[in-house]
């Protein structure tokens, strides 16, 4: 499936023009998508086809359409985040610099919805509307705390972030998509399921941000922290941490990021590593993971083809229970 | 058809949401289309409509998703040039940051085609699909020329850039949405009308930017200057130049914006001003304007709304010879 993905969008995507100039913008819309991602979302929304009796050629275009969707948007949030690195090589702004690489975001987006409207599913293009609406916002609210600095936040603040930010477009439009390339009506619970499995995958994403092997004296350690990004361990540290430790922090997050010292955060790292604050975000993404697969169960239920329910239900407990 | 369009947009953007977080978000989509543009691309699409024998109503969406095109090209345009103002009010980013600027642009860019997918329209969606991926390619040969520190130009592939770059969504949609909105083909002489048109409205464009009222000593010197854009009026300078002025102007470019001193823009801007370069770009802006005019009328001739007809011809006559 991921191959199929692939050859698609190479297909898709311009690769020759007459000006060299727009030869080199072909190949910055390529450059993430040839890096060779997991392609998760894409895979999902084909199982989810399968599973409701639906043809690979159908959610192809969809597939494809989503993927590209994660692609311009990672070429955006790593300038929002200022990342360094995507899929072992430098962030496409530090290649190319960050005006040639919005633009190549925004071309990419243009691929997005040429390859949707093509597909001609019904429904599919409001899906995709209502999916980045959500995304968006979420994005917004993200990035929003830590351009405001807040740090006033609970844990009930940073699941809607997550749901709105990572959920919608990594779990719910896969399983929607998949049922509409099958010309069928998705079943309601996807969006209840999708937004626990959802949030359970982005809280295994910043917990392993934090404590994957390599990270903790390396370079890369704790991007995350680094950027400021708010996580529920973050959160959950801060309501009971040590007066002093909580004002040398907040300190340290009130600088820009090239005003962070790598010894301020690892000394935060060691502190958030030695506190409960793992332990429970790993809980409560152990909950939200059992509980969005068992309103997944459910929904499949009557699904006619059971290995494709079985794929679908064995990719998404690896990725919401993964710790590596 | 100003307030018409105005009121459109005002309707289909969200407000309120129950995250303070995200009515920013919404504020902020709202904030370019509210400081009040000409609304000159959406006006041309009501009027092509008419001239055309359509009704309002159908061209009505249109002519607000092209206006939401301008908005969030806009919003990121002022991030790639890192422009410090947009209609008399600073930039965007530069009231928001980059990362949430960036992020709004998206978020608008996804109500473009909102507004295009439920205007129903046959044709209109391919027609946004093809003038955006022109766009987006001119964008980037602009971007790339100053991110790569090209001066080998000539005036070929100026006009190639800025047709690509503001003559498509500038003038040949706005003249085929307007048929489209009225059930029609579009002319196929829009297009090279429209190109020559376009050219003509982006040079003067250019030369205003050089010589209007108020730029030659005040802090909004000559932007294009700071910004390194690649005009015809430099590519005309720069073939017949004295070598120490070209010297000294390709060193001053190769720094950054932020250490380009006033008055190194200023000697520059003197040494233009007293070439023929403003007066080559002028003629060269007359005959593309005369040419565009002159097919124009010809694809128009049958068209029946004869008093819309002489709108657009006075519209786009104005807009490719003004000269404040």
């Amino acid at each position: 499936m991921h191959q199929a993905i692939s050859r698609f969008i190479d297909q898709l995507l311009p690769r020759e023009h007459p000006r060299p100039e727009i030869e080199l913008l072909y190949r910055m819309m390529r450059d993430y998508p040839e890096r060779g991602g997991k392609m998760l979302r894409g895979t999902l929304v084909l199982l989810s086809a399968r599973a409701h009796g639906g043809r690979d050629e159908h959610a192809l275009p969809l597939a494809a359409a989503l993927e590209l969707f994660q692609n311009w948007v990672l070429i955006h949030d790593d300038i929002e985040d200022d990342s360094e690195e995507r899929r072992g090589r430098p962030a496409l702004h530090r290649e190319h610099g960050v005006p040639l690489a919005i633009n190549a975001g925004d071309a990419l987006h243009i691929y997005m919805w040429q390859t949707v409207l093509q597909a001609g599913v019904p429904g599919a293009a409001e899906e995709f509307l209502r999916t980045i609406h959500r995304t968006a916002e979420g994005q917004h609210v993200d990035l929003g705390w830590v351009e405001h600095g807040r740090w006033d936040l609970n844990e009930a603040d940073y699941l809607e972030m997550v749901q709105l930010k990572t959920a919608h477009y990594t779990v719910v439009s896969p399983l929607r998509l998949g049922a509409l390339a099958a010309g069928l009506e998705p079943d309601p619970r996807f969006l209840e399921a999708g937004l626990a499995l959802g949030a359970a995958f982005q809280i295994r994403d910043d917990i392993l941000n934090l404590t994957a092997e390599g990270s903790a004296y390396g370079k890369e350690v704790a991007g995350d922290l680094l950027e400021g990004k708010r996580t529920l361990m973050l959160l959950r540290w801060l309501e009971s941490a040590r007066a002093d430790q909580r004002d040398f922090f907040l300190e340290v997050m009130s600088r820009p990021r090239s005003e962070k010292r790598l010894e301020e955060i690892e000394r935060i790292l060691r502190w958030l590593l030695a506190s409960d604050a793992v332990r429970y975000a790993d809980e409560r993404a152990r909950f939200e993971a059992a509980r969005g697969l068992e309103l997944l169960e459910a929904a499949l239920e009557s699904a006619p083809d059971r290995e494709a329910v079985g794929q679908i239900m064995g990719t998404l407990r690896q990725l919401a229970t993964r710790d590596h």
